[in-house]
């Protein structure tokens, strides 16, 4: 366990590169550009000029495990190998949003706080607390909580009302904050949830959001930013598809770079105060 | 994909080895009987000399992937050799708990029932049915949603009431059984809510319910098969940690075998009608 970065490193990050940006390497064999051949080193090949390309403009990069696991031991070989080309003061995180019992959770921890190493995973709370526990054993690694979702089906269970007379989610903010603290716990909300956006600011005032749904689904960055951002910004915005695939052909690096530029100087809002 | 097992021939597996037995293969390499060094090939070699000694009392596995995952690359191809050496008309189970936006859930659909192949996958279902829907592209696959746990922290939101005057674990299964069938769906309900599994049985009348939390977690078998089983059976009742290390020994697949048959024979009561 060597890879540690603090609330206090992330927030010097973000003020240094002027950046919210979080970069999804949710790479697809299938979508690579034609050159490639379509197999796991060829992936590794892909994520390395995307991070080459990329790196001095954003603060994190988050890798979603399926589309490693879906390659089976060698995704995840792949999903190591990348995870080593990442420059040490950017964030890495691993988003599984796994979430089971105690004994499993541990499992889980050693997986991706040991073996890959990881800075930060997403996770499930739905178990409750003693299945996010474990991973809070792991001094100086972030654990990521499913706040509200980006996706329509949010509203089968998380936008539901509760006898309380709050939404399934706030509850699950209001409880799940107090398992850690701001400087080990961040939030997943959605882009595409602006409306509740600000209400969950109010419910966490110092907690990092990770804020997916920006670009292929559709979130508006400047709103985002209205609605999310702190006096210490405390936002990570992650675009995936928009960037990976800005073009398919050689020059794929380079497109890939403009989009997550524009992406950056997009958040420039953020930093204007 | 070429495996495959239908409700019918399941209910038949059932009914021929008069067995609700479930063997969780939740696998820790460093609770292997002392003879073994602790490595991930002799992880499937202590998994084969189980899956030898147990095959003919239990009819379904169930394989925990985070046990897997907290041994990298090397755990996944371990994974893949356990599932090639379980009988064929054993259903294979894994418990994975994942859950995603639907374009990742697809990647995890490939992960599990084309390149692992197993028939069934645990699921969380809190984001919703587009969460969910990919996996239901797998004509012949089972989905198995988190229902009600076993765990304490089940209490935390699962045990909450909603507007409705529901709990929410109720909400979510009368809302998701909609998704699928009981061709193709089944429910984790843990032993150690007995007094909520007639509820749930009026809720879901045919489906078949996983139920964890007999043995190691505390859950009583009789209760259990009383308030849980159908006609037709229905259950899937695991365990895992009270069989797999029930000697540390040379004779542990015996003590295994000796623990799994104790299980098996205590489930009689459900085939007495």
């Amino acid at each position: 366990m060597t890879r540690i970065l603090s609330l206090k490193e992330l927030d010097i990050q973000v003020k240094k590169k002027k950046s919210f940006l979080c970069i999804g390497l949710d790479t697809d064999m299938n979508k690579l550009p034609t050159q490639y051949v379509r197999n796991a080193l060829a992936v590794v090949n892909f994520n390395r000029q995307i991070i080459d390309a990329t790196n001095d403009l954003c603060v994190a990069y988050k890798l979603n495990t399926a589309f490693y696991e879906a390659m089976g031991a060698k995704g995840w070989d792949c999903l190591k190998q990348t995870i080593e080309l990442i420059p040490k003061d950017i964030l890495i995180i691993a988003d599984a949003k796994r979430g089971d019992i105690g004994n499993t959770s541990a499992m889980y921890a050693k997986a991706f706080f040991e073996d890959l190493d990881v800075h930060a995973i997403t996770l499930s709370p739905y178990m409750g607390k003693d299945s996010v526990s474990p991973y809070y054993e792991y001094e100086g690694k972030w654990t990521i909580m499913l706040g509200l979702t980006s996706n329509e089906g949010a509203k089968d269970f998380q936008m539901q009302k509760m006898k309380s007379g709050k939404h399934l989610y706030e509850e699950v903010l209001e409880t799940s904050k107090d398992w850690g603290n701001e400087k080990n716990t961040m939030f997943v909300v959605g882009a595409t949830r602006v409306d509740a956006l600000k209400g969950i600011r109010e419910i966490l005032p110092e907690h990092f959001l990770l804020v997916p749904g920006v670009g292929s689904q559709g979130g508006d960055m400047e709103e985002v930013i209205k609605a999310g951002a702190t006096e210490e910004g405390r936002l990570l915005i992650n675009a995936s598809r928009s960037i990976l695939y800005a073009d398919d052909g050689k020059s794929f690096a380079a497109k890939a770079r403009e989009e997550a530029m524009q992406l950056k100087l997009s958040m420039d809002i953020g930093f204007t105060k």
